[in-house]
């Protein structure tokens, strides 16, 4: 299978970026083409380097017109040949200029089941609202934020002995096995968007 | 144990309430003091007369004064013994007469994960969303429709090739398994309401 090539975009440690490395090790036909970082100190900076990829890290001041990092963005995933752009834990909005240059290609986790907890604190939120299920969401990313279609979900039990950093601990546990899944379904050209802006996932094979 | 009493409301078919008596027969430790209908048509009605459950049918005339409609079914359930009204398919909101004279003492279903999917159609907004995952929520009713402490939850699995009828299938299903399994830990006395309005359930025993 040709492998499927990605950008990762990411602002902090990069432990999504490092489970998806581990699985391209073991197998998964992904080739990160680029990891571009929002913060010139984020740690994943330096997972990417230590996988042999090529990183480019940004400032504050290149976010100072939003439309104009997007841009920039645009232009290195471009270059390097990545079809689908993938957020990992990147604390940035992105713009339509990145939407329209990857149309439903720009790929999102969310640490809660949508549309509950949508926002920065899915976690949080939901562990405070004293919901007994929660989960992993990953979507593709579109203008009203949080409300793209669905590509997969993953939930979450939580247990009466749960602290909200057992909770944590669990979500991103299932973060690190859902994303490289849904990068293979992406990889086996499986996830189509329907007209209803749904996600379908064909058959394999 | 002793038995915890119950008044059960309905308005159709009354399946929710059919498994409650199954469970009964099979141990269940509650009683079902009372059934009331909104409806004077409703299956329901046919169920629990089997079970020689009292029942009591009311009509539209009743509910035109809500809160007298409300008045009359929180005598009825007190005259009965009910500690706990529970709702099973119920088609009419419960007003604050109902909700004052069993403070935290009146349980939903609801058939999605709430918060997400609120409302009379949880079942079919939730498909039509394209979400992967929804579920079935078992909460305490409040002011806030939709909006009280959460008991329990259990996941349900949105698979490629459901339809709105084989998720309903499924929805119903969960149904008729988890509510039971929430009288039980009332019967027991281990669901606690805290300050911050989230339920607790304390250790068996």
């Amino acid at each position: 299978m040709e492998k499927l090539k990605i950008g990762v975009l990411l602002s902090g440690g990069g432990t999504n970026l490092q489970a998806i490395i581990d699985q391209v090790a073991e197998g998964l036909p992904v080739e990160i083409v680029k990891v571009i970082s929002s913060r010139p100190d984020a740690y994943g900076i330096e997972r990417a380097k230590a996988a042999g990829i090529p990183v480019r890290a940004l400032n504050r001041e290149v976010y100072a017109d939003r439309e104009a990092a997007d841009a920039l963005i645009v232009e290195e995933m471009q270059a390097a040949g990545a079809e689908y752009v993938v957020m990992a834990g990147y604390m940035r909005m992105v713009t339509p200029v990145m939407l329209r240059a990857f149309p439903d290609r720009v790929v999102n986790l969310h640490p809660a089941l949508l549309p509950s907890f949508k926002g920065a604190h899915g976690i949080s939120d939901a562990f405070a609202a004293g919901v007994k299920v929660t989960g992993v969401t990953v979507h593709f990313a579109n203008e009203e934020y949080d409300k793209g279609p669905i590509i997969a979900q993953e939930p979450v039990r939580i247990a009466e002995d749960d602290t909200l950093e057992s909770l944590e601990a669990k979500i991103h546990s299932v973060e690190h096995e859902l994303y490289p899944r849904v990068l293979r379904l992406l990889a086996e050209r499986r996830v189509v968007v329907t007209e209803e802006r749904t996600v379908r996932i064909l058959p394999q094979g």
